[in-house]
């Protein structure tokens, strides 16, 4: 494990700005609220504004913001028995997970959806991007997330994938197209590259905008909620290593129209799913071709023992994550030979939006 | 809406006995668990346990169980501020949804999974039913459940559907598959029939053991959920029939490798999806031939025109829910010459356990 990502996590949905400024008040719902809840909302600066109803509670803590004494948003209580708040200071574009301390435990917000995040399903809130249309809602052709049940040896048990097939997969029989294997970090699972990610709508938009070739991406669970944060290094990637590539991949091939081939065949993973992507493709040289981090640490050229087996190395991460390292390495894989490009998403953590924005542009350069 | 359902929701989740007995302490997690969560709990004899931290809280109810004087089962606080309660009485085997009313608000079990029903991301817990097994996870061939988004021109938005395609989908591009178009209840949404109805399971057994031959399912999103509880009667069937039948029914058919004919087409609904299947199958006759009501209703044989136009109905309800009037129903159909069928879950109420056995039912007359 790094420390380019398990330091940069805990600065995650940190203010843009710590100083105080007016606040407009021009809030609107979250687009991640639950059909029909006003509350949380968020203003066009990006704050963030909270309320609970709770009459009886003693004490209410959004763990999102700075401003409390508790590290985070301090609600208070009206004449009411409503309690709200709103963030000391803006809050990153992009997604944000969080949760309530309430009376010394913790809740979702009932207004709020659900997303898989530090291995339970946490509340979720959008600050809008003022780039967001890459994963905007269009009226153009979509492809499938399909859901996927595999039976694994290896761990005896029914395991779940999620396949994005794109537009017109399957209209023609004999298309065959490459496929991404796409990891999500740690404490999340398969759904999050679809859910926080929009990795289907990033896709449907690239390709109807002309500017990828479409391909299959496949998500499934790393196994890396057994593990306590913190506690990385125990972490044995044998029995993933072996469903991936032993079982997952094959199955993928014998059900879809795939380019059966390396060459054709990419691993990517955000956070620890970078730190698996790097094991997996060093230990198994033979699956993939094409190596993508996303704030999850980098490859050495001297970790590659057969550079001829290695198509394209891509590595990115936030400009609040430490992107120098990023960069230093890319430009040393480059000078080794290698095919690296690195990306820094401008003005974000160790959050989704680097992560959509990672996809986006690797999907461009990633098989051609 | 019609008194079957509205009088039976208020007794789902009720206790199968009033009577105390002795209490099993075989308790084990809820299989509707978060990952790695104890509690919820169950035991053999359906009680269920709840156990909330939330040291400075004044008051926890779960609403389910009828021990409490508010309705549900109140938690105590033990010494180390953790809350603890037990049903009173064991609860009916299948799926329920719950909440906490903690110090006067509504938060979901930290504990459990969460399950759109209420319109509201509920809290969910499973008493395992004695027959499980229909849609237990077995190591057989599973289909997908595909989630497909396409534009609505009717109510000018991106609108999603699940897809349950069976094993060997796609395999042979010339083979063409029935439809049946699955719906929902009042506030739950187009997740309900794979996440609590477990409906991929039931059809990938039944296809498993040679009980049917495969079909497709698409399950959308039956638009109730802007509608109080009470006021069903101000539904307007339009927008949601012109969304089915014109817009999702085309590109299912252009999409997939459906069975292009109303004989092929059916339409199923659990309460009020049961009412809006009553509806559009009536309205729009042209589109199905296959109509089937869980507890939701039934038809009378004066209200279908044309009854060389109908190859089937099907309708069902719980043991719980006035099941004489769903066989009442079905006579005097089958004394009008229609070809019906009723069936009625035992032991069991206006909840999922009964719809999955509906569609275990179902699905092995519907398109004979």
């Amino acid at each position: 494990m790094n420390k380019i990502f398990t330091s940069a996590l805990m600065f995650a949905a940190m203010s843009v700005s710590a100083y105080a400024q007016d606040i407009k008040e021009d809030f609107k719902p979250s687009s991640k609220n639950q059909p029909g809840q006003e509350y949380p909302m968020v203003n066009s600066q990006g704050y963030g504004r909270f309320r609970v109803v709770a009459p009886d509670a003693k004490s209410v803590v959004c763990t999102l913001g700075l401003g409390g004494a508790k590290g985070g948003t301090e609600l208070t209580k009206g004449e009411d028995g409503v309690w709200t708040g709103t963030t000391a200071a803006p809050m990153d574009e992009g997604f944000h997970y969080y949760h309530y301390i309430i009376d010394g435990g913790v809740f979702n917000d009932p207004g709020a959806n659900n997303y898989f995040g530090s291995c339970r399903w946490e509340s979720g809130i959008e600050i809008p991007a003022h780039d967001a249309e890459f994963y905007a809602e269009r009226d153009v052709p979509h492809g499938n997330v399909q859901q996927i049940l595999f039976w694994s040896k290896e761990t005896n048990c029914l395991r779940r994938a999620f396949v994005y097939t794109p537009p017109m997969y399957g209209k023609d029989p004999q298309k065959k197209y490459p496929v991404l294997y796409l990891q999500h970090g740690w404490g999340e699972d398969e759904t999050a590259w679809s859910n926080q990610g929009h990795a289907n709508l990033i896709m449907d938009n690239l390709i109807a905008d002309g500017k990828i070739e479409p391909f299959i991406i496949v998500m499934t669970y790393g196994m890396t909620n057994e593990l306590k944060w913190g506690h990385m290094h125990e972490f044995d990637i044998k029995p993933f290593q072996t469903v991936l590539c032993d079982e997952l991949v094959p199955y993928v091939d014998s059900h879809f129209q795939t380019i059966a081939d390396k060459k054709y065949r990419a691993m990517a993973g955000l956070s620890m799913g970078g730190m698996e992507t790097h094991t997996i493709t060093l230990n198994r040289p033979e699956m993939f071709s094409r190596y993508c981090i996303l704030s999850g640490g980098i490859y050495k050229p001297e970790e590659i023992k057969d550079k001829s087996q290695v198509d394209l190395i891509f590595i990115s991460c936030g400009s609040k994550e430490g992107p120098e390292r990023v960069k230093g390495a890319v430009d040393e894989l480059q000078k080794a030979g290698f095919n690296a490009v690195s990306y820094v998403s401008e003005g974000t953590a160790h959050e989704f939006l680097t992560w959509r924005r990672s996809l986006y542009q690797m999907a461009q350069i990633l098989f051609k």
